[in-house]
């Protein structure tokens, strides 16, 4: 049974939410966030002392798309995953990597300078600059869903988790009326599933 | 036959390295960086005007740490890869994606505010925070290179050009001197190995 370290909204919600997909049995350990100041003791579990830590077996890992492979490849029965042999193959790589690299990487970047720093160090222009490639690379995504409920295979995947966290995360960065009509209706349909529900009270009542 | 759109010493010399090293033919398209200002032509092939860009009959890719993968799986008759059964395989997953989020990330935004932008946006402290930030998570490898020569699985694969590939920029950001004495002898090997040798030769004769 895997262990799942985790903090509210953070990365690791991806994986919190692929696990509910799957219906797996797991350990959930909420911390504080920060958790490298807020949690002393989590040190000793991930010296890095960053969420998501996953724990299976003698597996650990802490990069929120390559467990979402993980869990897919090796616990999910290929529900959520795409196979070598699948024409998609190529794409559903592309947008797990595409959801962290293109999108988190600014949209984390926008809320560092204007939120996570202290007042003195906010930075409000290259915030914006931020937000605006987070924008423009998530007209990449639009395009792939402009005849397609997914993003990639015609069903849903992990990849849709991987790039779909960036929309949770920008609503709550209240950019959600930033966001195209194709963007907003994919999130609401994302936002329905039980899965993501359950994840969102699960992080809340832990 | 692949098509790979290249420029050099950018992310998609990890591609090109993997090309080399899995001795695969293939096509390479050296474009001038940045591409999308001095390759307009090549819009017409990736609007978003990113490289790496690489073509496999229908399947088209942009991430470099997923090309890795793709082309190690789909290509490389294992070679490269850690196959799911195998113990390693999460740490695989891992070591791929943190060679791009947890390395390439910093080191590029320490690149773009030291040198990349105009010299009136220019961030030296910041860049200097990132800088610190890429080292703190190189102490990651340099444990999981503390009792091996590569850093998952005994033997080299994609996830070494992954992390690799940073030590290649971090070189030409000239902060070789500041690497700790394993990180360079890894480095060393790496260098060694004729297959990233012809990558470096082939970018500069196209």
């Amino acid at each position: 049974m895997p262990t799942l370290y985790h903090c509210a909204d953070a990365r690791s919600l991806r994986v919190l939410w692929a696990l509910e997909e799957l219906d797996l049995q797991y350990e959930l350990k909420v911390l504080p966030y920060p958790p490298r100041q807020k949690s002393p003791e989590f040190l000793q579990v991930n010296p890095v002392g960053t969420v998501p830590y996953l724990v299976d077996g003698h597996t650990t890992m802490n990069e929120s798309t390559a467990i979402l492979q993980y869990i897919a490849v090796k616990h999910g029965d290929g529900k959520l995953a795409v196979a070598p042999s699948d024409p998609a193959y190529g794409a559903w790589l592309n947008w797990l990597a595409f959801g962290e690299a293109a999108l988190t990487v600014p949209l984390a970047a926008a809320l560092r300078f204007s939120f996570l720093e202290p007042e003195d160090k906010r930075q409000p222009a290259l915030a914006e600059g931020f937000r605006g490639t987070f924008f423009d690379r998530l007209g990449v995504a639009e395009a792939a869903l402009a005849n397609s409920k997914f993003l990639c295979a015609d069903r849903f995947t992990v990849a849709d988790i991987s790039v779909g966290y960036n929309l949770h995360l920008a609503a709550r960065m209240r950019l959600l009326e930033r966001m195209s009509p194709r963007i907003q209706s994919y999130f609401a349909e994302l936002q329905a599933r039980p899965a993501y529900q359950r994840a969102k009270e699960k992080q809340k009542a832990a």
